[in-house]
């Protein structure tokens, strides 16, 4: 019987045991092509057959239209916050960012340097620990789209109600991708690293409107424009086969377990538990984050001490449910339940949670 | 008993069985953890071990003085073909490109959006089959290096006397990548995609003269500025866990083998058996390449016709000799012998090449 822990850990994180068997079990002979899937050329028809079935089913999961192009992209989000507005933005042209925490931070700091970036929306004053309202941000003329960190895997917030302020979204949906349905009439751009929901880490997956690449720059290496590896299905250069083929069994595994609704549905259901120990804990437990804006796979919480804390996350060790300790920029506690994390072991933290107040509350 | 093929591709390639059996082995639960290597956080004591000993492996196999850094970045080399202008030229600042073959092209081309690059000699002549010679290569003032392929995976070249034009060179070393041993005195940089000689695809390792990260541009995003990558040991943001973990396994793999130079002669005992072959054909087989500039790793050769060529690809096929068809864009044959190919192989296809030629010839 293989050994398995309950990992909670905020990405990479845990993968379903059955599409790691099949990837073991496949891993040296290929469906009896003699090598390894990493040996084969990116164009033999072995190949070919993943990719295109990757990327079918990223859009059939996703639930996204037809007039959006899937592409595979290595460099993971991070890479995403240059190449969005070096792709999107024609020069002089504004682009606004909801500063929702550290993820947002990032993706900010990086587009400065190619548009004319600007804070539509800033969560410091309430410490990072809410999503706006339609109403709060501030949009400029000429806006080309804004952009919203759609799940805050540090702060543990995520986006409710998407904006509506007239202009197009861009999100960064690493931490939830795939893990809920999108209004997409609303996006021209949605990203995300693969490394959480989807597989292992090592690329990320963009979904863009067509519409939108009609306008690509073309003063840009091939590299970094979406153009390029749109008119080439992602095989533009050597693409991270392995991710790939993993991202393809995540999504067919999800495909299986009823496709996003049923996702969706798990993740509110899974994080339900948590949040439920977290309110009735007397306070023992404590969230800050705002009610409406509480995170589905990204549970943050506090105990009384931090000498609690560290002995809840020794003793949580103990029962094999690890990987709990909060980021180290904001501390405490941190369960990251991803697509792949069963409700069993959800249940086993729950329980584990509730013991541990009733022992030391 | 597992079906192995003799696989001659370009790249993703052959890798040793005895590396795909370890990842096998421990796929599913590595290291006693209760989890996959790819389920674990990048900041976990397991995968900082992997990731700390492959970073010094390769300084080490690859025999890298002290005043280099190593980086592992996403993207390939073709990202590189971005970054390495970027980062090392100042504004208006010129860097010279040699101009062999297509993989040369490829740098040109995306250079041009952040340098004044110029062509410092250019193959188009000798119909990209030599390299040239210091003496033929103009270099301008204040150029910043000289930019050359060391190996042109599709022509079948190679560089074989480096030049000494009195400014530091940056070499695209892919398709021969710790294949041969470099005079590190004359480089500022190093790159290359790892999935040729070092493991699967998606990922590139540089190795960049630490003076050189002094000059860093400051005015880009994070994922493309060596120096954010080199302060953060790669690990800026989540690395390519599985790629860093296979090119640790086939760096020690080489160093077990007896290290670059071991592999050095090798090559160039595997590269001789087929450029016999070619020699000895009586003109059966046809190898274009300037003698002094062939290639150790990519043997390229024409068959007397097209139909000639075509029964051969399938015959070879038949003894499981696979994957030995020219690129696209050029024809004829192929045989990719990297690092991991075995020599009974080589042999293997050697024989096999000489029963062709006699039963054709």
């Amino acid at each position: 019987m293989t050994r398995r822990v309950h990992n909670f850990c905020a990405g990479p994180c845990t993968l379903p045991l059955q599409v790691l068997e099949e990837v073991q079990q496949e891993f040296i002979d290929f469906h009896g092509a003699g090598m390894s899937l990493i040996e084969m050329s990116h164009r033999s028809k072995e190949y070919d057959a993943v990719h295109t079935e990757a990327m079918q089913l990223a859009g059939e999961v996703f639930e996204a239209p037809q007039d959006f192009e899937v592409l595979f992209i290595q460099g993971g989000a991070t890479l995403q916050f240059a190449m969005v507005p070096m792709n999107l933005l024609e020069a002089g042209q504004p682009a606004g960012y909801v500063n929702s925490g550290a993820w947002a931070k990032g993706a900010i700091r990086d587009a400065g340097f190619y548009g004319d970036i600007y804070t539509a929306w800033d969560g410091a004053d309430a410490d990072y620990m809410r999503m706006p309202a339609s109403r709060e941000i501030e949009i400029r003329d000429n806006t080309r789209y804004l952009h919203v960190t759609s799940n805050e895997t540090i702060g543990g917030i995520r986006i409710t109600e998407w904006p509506d302020v007239g202009v197009p979204l861009v999100a960064d949906m690493s931490s939830e991708y795939m893990a809920r349905s999108i209004p997409w009439d609303k996006f021209d751009l949605v990203y995300g690293g693969i490394q959480k929901n989807l597989g292992p880490a090592g690329m990320a997956v963009v979904f863009v409107r067509k519409s939108a690449l009609a306008h690509s720059n073309r003063a840009l290496a091939n590299y970094l424009r979406y153009d390029v590896h749109a008119d080439k299905q992602s095989l533009f250069n050597t693409p991270p086969m392995f991710a790939i083929y993993l991202l393809g069994k995540m999504l067919r595994w999800m495909r299986d377990k009823g496709g996003l609704a049923a996702v969706e549905q798990e993740a509110a259901g899974k994080a339900a538990m948590l949040y439920e120990v977290i309110d009735t804990s007397g306070g023992f437990y404590n969230c800050p984050v705002a009610e409406a804006n509480r995170s589905h796979m990204n549970v943050v919480f506090r105990l009384p001490s931090e000498d609690l804390e560290a002995r809840f996350l020794s003793e949580a060790a103990g029962h094999d449910l690890v990987n709990l300790k909060g980021h180290r920029s904001v501390g405490g506690c941190r369960a990251s339940i991803y697509n792949a994390m069963p409700s069993e072991s959800v249940a086993t933290l729950a329980d584990f949670m509730r013991r541990f107040a009733s022992d030391h509350g």
